[in-house]
């Protein structure tokens, strides 16, 4: 299968869903909704929605139908970064290889911008007229919490947390790999199972999905943490080596990088094999887990 | 009726439910938890949750059964607060007596903090483990979006952004008033209404619980504006006319003290004139909007 044609369209029809969002119900002051849609509009690669729509074509789904749930996920996640490259945070002055958010809009405004995709996650995952498959109400009140519950203090927001608090600590095996599992393992194991949830998967469905995302949630990671070693700045979008600089603990510090390559090949191997009930419609879920691999940035 | 008791009853059961609901589910790390904690514990009247059990009693309910959902709106009440007073905000060292979030733990975890209880309010309002009515999923999604409309970039966070750009400006009415209903008025009006969506009310009902929260909503927030400029420091819990100092857009400072005075008497008449439909049952509410216009702080 082509795997990048079938990202690309995923990836349109989200671009297509937040541009017509904003226009159709402008946010003010004006500038919130400029902070607001500059982090939205900078280049993701929007992999949440789209491994949201493809857990959801397992099922025999299209992936338009679910496009307004799906782009919660990238509300959620663009909130985030906001939030991580504030100078109380990160203090990153480029994401994408653009200016980040504070830097263009201050970080009052930032950290409003943040607070405003977060909060509007919500209303649009509740928003009836997204809501085109008439899916029940269960499955949307199903839907929030699992989102909420992995970008909150027992998901993304504590492993933030930790890896504030771990900045100049000594590596330990326990601490990093409850980093990675909260701070980006949550989100998007929680991306999978949610096109699981709209599909209204049965148990041992959401049983696969969940070790899928797990596993392919640590990989990004694990790979990530490679690529500020080995990646180039173009590459990037931000200067490489910004982990070794803000004394972050990664995989490579604590493992080195050919035993942090090794576990992103078991993790992938590992979500792959968790895919192994599924037919060919699943196969897209196969091969965004074998491209981590060998991505570039 | 003994007004003092009321609020003091129902402002009890939401410091329980708060009490046991973060150490029956204890946040890692422990700094994030412990800056949660700070501020939800930091004295504060509980005025939305009362709000909503209050409209919520109206039709015949208990306020123990509706505990957790009126507390979702403290913790978006607590997050709001801890950013705000941020440096790049409002920049408060002081909140009702206290140090602010970011003075305790560092600029950082306040900014987690605050995401954390933001997320969290709709993972509560999600749980079924509080909802011990049986609440049909329907009107959970209602309410979910009812409180995620009220607080984002269509509601308080739209009314901070303005805030945050009308520093120094010339005050203007349509400003003033759009930061007024915004920033305060809009979670205040949907805490009162998601007392009507949880008791199932009609829609006259909602329209007249709406009229009433839009004016206590804003004549909360002009009695707030003329008690930053008369009030004590102790009664404020921060040192008085920091509006001024920050250069606020005020009531006081578009209408003078006494046109405010008659402004926040204004809006009460009208408050109280909206709930003439119900009975002796909501009588709570409308001596809450009189007491808006002798409260100290």
């Amino acid at each position: 299968m082509d795997l990048k044609a079938y990202i690309e369209d995923r990836k349109n029809i989200v671009d297509g869903f937040i541009e017509s969002y904003f226009s159709t119900q402008p946010v003010r002051p004006g500038a919130l909704q400029q902070s607001i849609v500059y982090s939205l509009s900078a280049g993701g690669k929007r992999i949440r929605p789209v491994l949201c729509m493809a857990a959801y074509e397992i099922f025999g789904g299209r992936p338009k139908d679910v496009a307004g749930f799906a782009t919660a996920l990238e509300f959620i996640h663009t909130y985030s970064l906001i939030h991580d490259d504030l100078p109380a945070m990160d203090d990153d002055d480029l994401r994408r290889g653009k200016p980040t958010n504070h830097k263009v809009f201050g970080e009052g405004m930032a950290i409003l911008a943040g607070d405003a995709l977060l909060t509007e996650a919500f209303s649009l995952i509740t928003d009836p007229s997204i809501n085109q498959l008439q899916l029940k109400a269960s499955s949307i009140v199903k839907l929030a919490r699992e989102i909420s519950i992995a970008s909150g203090a027992h998901g993304m927001v504590g492993g933030q947390a930790q890896d504030l608090l771990s900045e100049d600590a000594e590596p330990d095996e326990d601490t990093l790999s409850f980093i990675h599992h909260h701070k980006t393992a949550a989100l998007i194991t929680a991306s999978v199972r949610s096109g699981g949830i709209l599909a209204m998967a049965d148990e041992q469905a959401m049983t696969r999905l969940t070790r899928y995302g797990n596993s392919i949630g640590l990989a990004f990671q694990v790979t990530d943490d490679i690529l500020d070693v080995e990646g180039t700045t173009e590459q990037l979008g931000k200067p490489k080596g910004s982990d070794e600089k803000m004394k972050k603990m990664t995989y490579p510090k604590l493992y080195g990088i050919e035993e942090s390559r090794r576990k992103a090949q078991a993790l992938v191997d590992s979500a792959v094999e968790a895919l192994s009930v599924f037919d060919s419609k699943a196969d897209p879920l196969r091969e965004i887990a074998r491209y981590l691999l060998i991505r570039q940035s």
